[in-house]
């Protein structure tokens, strides 16, 4: 006998099931597109379906596109000797963000976790050994995140690549700029020593 | 040059303009999209359209409903003698949670607040004074909120519904339960002291 409102239930449904969000927060933004004019509700929608319908991974590198190939990949300006290597395409979008690196990147889709059963053969690792193959390849940049498993996956494609003859670096580790020596752990406070430079 | 996927920007975009979420939020709940199949994310986008395209107001009550009337105004199960009268529809949920209110209900969508120029004239507070005057209706509750502008339109409604011979009742104020006398405020205490009941 209680009160409810069919699609009103199944659209607070739907925002609960997003990464993050409660029920009193999906109930927050499901009336918060009821306040919203027909026309803009239907632009959201569209903007999940043509998200859903046109992007996809990008052939060559594995990143996210809405084109044959990514705005990266077929870029003339990227340098096509370098690759950096990232855990998602997330990563690219802060890698970006810089506006210092010019090369390309590859995607893996995750790391090496043997806890959570993801092996090698689940990551897009091989094409990344045959694009490092390539004439044009001098160096892979690793830059998975500096967790156990980021380094796992690290270590383990150099080993796939140094004999190839390719140069393989890692991502530096250290203090984060505006941190905090007091709160840092010991353990980055220990690399941040180990790589300490001339001033 | 920098690198970018139109659709993906604009669903992030999306998103980013729910109440409450920032543009990090909103590209981890963009990816999140992407990681659904098709089919899941249709449903999401059609879950949005559907409740645009289907929830309207009670032309009774003014609560949200997709019927005709809403299920509780339509409902013979209710107490027609009692209406609740409430700020938003989404109080009209947290009272029916309680399983313990069996009346009707008057959503009038918002309250009387001069600061923020809302008057009565732009609250359905006319036609909750045409239902009060029914034969049948021997009650009113203002379960408005505990602010200012909650007193204030529940007086200001009082003061109309009164000289009908109808009973205007409030929401008892007092300590939440599970609360903290030390950290409750000197006016709910004394509201709390106030309305004190034999034990």
């Amino acid at each position: 006998m209680a009160y409810s409102v069919p699609s009103l239930e199944n659209l607070i449904d739907k925002f609960a099931s997003l990464p993050g969000v409660g029920r009193k927060t999906a109930a927050r933004l499901a009336y918060w597109v009821l306040s919203l004019d027909k026309k803009e509700a239907y632009d959201f929608a569209k903007a999940i379906t043509d998200a859903s319908d046109s992007i996809h991974q990008c052939p060559v590198c594995h990143n996210l596109t809405d084109d044959e190939t990514c705005a990266v990949c077929s870029s003339e300006a990227r340098d096509r000797s370098t690759i950096c290597v990232v855990e998602s395409p997330r990563d690219v979008t802060a890698i970006e963000k810089t506006r210092e690196y010019k090369g390309l990147y590859h995607v893996i889709h995750g790391l090496i976790s043997p806890l959570d059963n993801i092996g090698a053969e689940q990551l897009y690792i091989k094409d990344l050994v045959v694009r490092a193959a390539g004439d044009e390849v001098k160096e892979v940049i690793m830059a998975t995140n500096p967790t156990v498993e980021g380094e796992t996956t690290a270590v383990y494609i150099s080993k796939l690549i140094k004999p190839l003859g390719v140069r393989v670096t890692r991502l530096a580790y250290g203090m984060p700029v505006g941190g905090n020596l007091e709160y840092a752990d010991e353990i980055t406070l220990f690399r941040a020593l180990e790589g300490r430079s001339e001033l």
